[in-house]
């Protein structure tokens, strides 16, 4: 790595940031229909910002849904070492607007973060691969290795596409090593490669009883009211001491490995920051586990959103007819998602109310995602991390999930290595998501020092 | 009662009905603070239509909130009995308008049926007895009594400055006795007279977790769910069954009178026609008690909407940081709204779920009403209604509340009168809410029919 990329990165940083924000304000929402053609100048954008970069060898290519977008540079050569690098660029929803500082899409800097929807999840960490590369090209007019770049717009809703495109791709998608950003450190300061991430199951749950709502005065105590008994269902899947009480959601966890415990035990249980952090006088989970191991380890039946009558001002007296409960949970490995929401059903029909109708419907699944950390291109990173932030480097799990992650794994059979630059408090998934721009600058240096190391370790 | 009354009306029916409409055009909700002008005018427009009608003493009376509509003609003379009329010009919400067949606002007949927000909850019914004085006046001159008219705008939001008011005007508003038509006939032909109404005590839950929504990846398992906490708080409210289990719910409620248990028995169970109308295949609700018994006799806790994190399209995987529910109850007579209240508040203290915090505020309250039916004025309206519907009148108690009707028997000390005309089939406070013209005409017959009758009946 010469001086010279150090410079470009520090001439350009101004203009690097005006054109991530330029990425940051397209409403690349994936879960929303109407986002769709936002979604498709986002993919057209990048393919755009890729032939910006010197890599001309760009594609927009075509899913069931939500385009990918292919990139590669193989100027190597065949005996070269291949890199190649995961990202999305779709983003989630951005509801309830009334708690954003500033407009999700209309990037903002205070503090020396940078507020919009997606700055750390995930276009401005994948961007800053793509500005590495840039450097690396513009001021020595090559690369050591190959590089390949998928950039998907599926992530946020489960990937349902990527899976069979990796499998239709896997000689195109070939490589030495799998880069993926899109996991945080442990905390400000202290970076982290995640060695495990868990997997999703989502369903949703419609309880609908009378024709229409109804007078409360002229029916009630006569007819079963859709949201209460939604309520009572969605009540016997959780005890009050967080345990999840839906039969055999538990089993088969595998156990994780004594030395991998150990190392998480070594990083403390992480209460009180997250106390603090979230605002809570007391945290709540399952009974047995710390607050990391519930989030790490540990599996979830999470209740996303639940609605059901009358929302606005005042009182309206009536007996709804309709409620909708939407449900997600993470898994660990030993898990299946298919698995799960079969057990969530089997639990709906067992326990649904008298006087209504139940009808589920399954979203997202991804299964979670565990593996040993042997491969060169782990020390590489580690090394990479440390040259940068001057500390040792963790090796974590993460609580989300990125589905596609267990494909690549079974797929292509190449180390991946999650190596991230948000931080946990960065607002992932809701109002005021940020990122902050010293991880920008220090993690361009990172991913930059990667390939180094990752050169050194080759000869 | 000449037959130029009869005539008067069917010469003037169709100008009527477009009168009607211009009422129900006004968008008077009165528990939207949004509406505050549309309450306002419809207000004015009221005191325009006694006017028409020929009654000049008219007031606009302000309240602390939305205007009490007061009319008088006083010409029958001192010696003369007199009939106050009480009504709303108020209506509910019309929200989720998507159900809705036609505008709520835009009145719209169809198979002889009037479609509008307010068409028989109250403004339709309310205009019937403007009409039907009309009628007399503009054809005979003169009424055989004096007449006044409470028409008020804030019924659907339990009428929080009416009792005052009563409180105050109880001379003006003195009276032989009130005809109050907002409860409904007991089926299609087959009038009613209600000697009961339920009352109504409503609050609102707010749950408070985390600072702000969090991902269910990163936080998930290891921090209370603001809307789980409440789904599990809501569902100790009731027993599967349908039994309340608020501690000391259905503590001091008085027993119904022999006799009055023997009439409603003889009614029938109304399950079948229940069910029907409903279009469920099963009724549900307190154990030991038939669908009658349980809306009339009987209270409820009815959770009238709740709402916390993602209702839109797809999936948005949260952590709630916020939850609501809305909760009313009617009540029965030995239960006082207040007091129940404060057993509902003590049941969410004790069962508050950890880690999140609750506030309560209370709304709307109303005592129920139960009253003998014994004063000439009760023998007048159901002969009054037997001439016109050739048939005997039933005796009901309703599960609805009509707050003030308390207030009244214990300020006015005067009989109360609750003949409706609408069905318990017209929506009610819900999408589609109409008025079967049939009654609008068989109505305003059988109010002059009363006129005639109670005069009779004095003689």
């Amino acid at each position: 790595m010469g001086t010279s990329v150090t410079t470009y990165l520090q001439e350009n940083r101004e203009a690097h940031l005006q054109e991530l924000n330029d990425f940051l304000r397209l409403q690349s929402i994936s879960s929303i229909s109407e986002h769709k053609q936002d979604i498709r100048e986002t993919a057209d954008w990048l393919e755009k910002a890729f032939i910006r970069a010197g890599i001309k060898n760009v594609e927009v290519i075509e899913t069931a849904k939500h385009p990918v977008v292919y990139a590669e540079w193989l100027g190597a050569g065949k005996d070269a070492k291949t890199i190649l690098v995961y990202g999305h660029y779709d983003v989630q929803p951005v509801d309830p607007l009334y708690l954003w500082e500033t407009e999700p899409f209309e990037p903002t800097v205070r503090d020396n973060k940078l507020y919009a929807r997606g700055a750390t999840d995930d276009k401005g960490q994948t961007f800053m691969h793509l500005k590495a590369v840039e450097a690396l090209l513009k001021t020595e007019g090559t690369l050591p290795f190959n590089v390949k770049f998928l950039i998907e717009g599926e992530e946020e809703i489960g990937s349902p596409n990527l899976d069979a495109f990796v499998e239709n791709e896997k000689e195109r998608l070939a490589a030495d090593v799998l880069l993926i950003s899109d996991t945080p450190m442990l905390e400000a300061g202290k970076p982290a490669i995640c060695t495990g991430l868990r997997g999703l199951a989502a369903i949703e749950v419609r309880v609908k009883g009378t024709k229409g709502d109804l007078h409360s005065g002229l029916y009630g105590g006569a007819v079963q009211n859709s949201l209460h008994a939604l309520v009572q269902l969605i009540a016997t899947m959780r005890d009050d001491q967080g345990t999840i009480t839906v039969d055999g959601f538990y089993d088969g966890i595998e156990e994780v490995p004594a030395e991998e415990m150990e190392s998480i035990s070594a990083l403390g249980d992480g209460d009180k920051a997250m106390k603090e952090e979230l605002g809570v006088n007391e945290l709540f989970g399952e009974p047995g586990y710390t607050s990391r191991e519930r989030t790490w380890i540990r599996p979830t039946l999470e209740l996303n959103g639940l609605f059901g009558g009358f929302q606005g001002e005042g009182v309206k007296t009536i007996i709804p007819a309709e409620a909708t409960a939407k449900i997600t949970c993470r898994l660990v490995p030993g898990q299946d998602p298919i698995d799960i929401l079969e057990k969530i059903e089997a639990h709906i029909r067992e326990n649904t109310p008298a006087g209504v109708t139940i009808t589920t419907e399954r979203h997202d699944t991804g299964k979670p995602f565990a593996a040993p950390v042997t491969d060169a291109a782990f020390a590489a990173a580690a090394r990479a991390y440390e040259r940068v932030y001057k500390t040792e480097v963790a090796y974590t799990r993460m609580g989300g999930s990125i589905p596609v992650v267990e494909t690549f794994d079974s797929q292509l059979k190449i180390p991946i290595v999650l190596m991230g630059f948000g931080l946990p408090s960065e607002n992932f998934h809701a109002p005021n998501e940020h990122f902050h721009l010293e991880n920008f600058d220090k993690g361009l240096e990172t991913i930059i020092a990667f390939w180094d190391e990752y050169g050194k370790s080759e000869s």
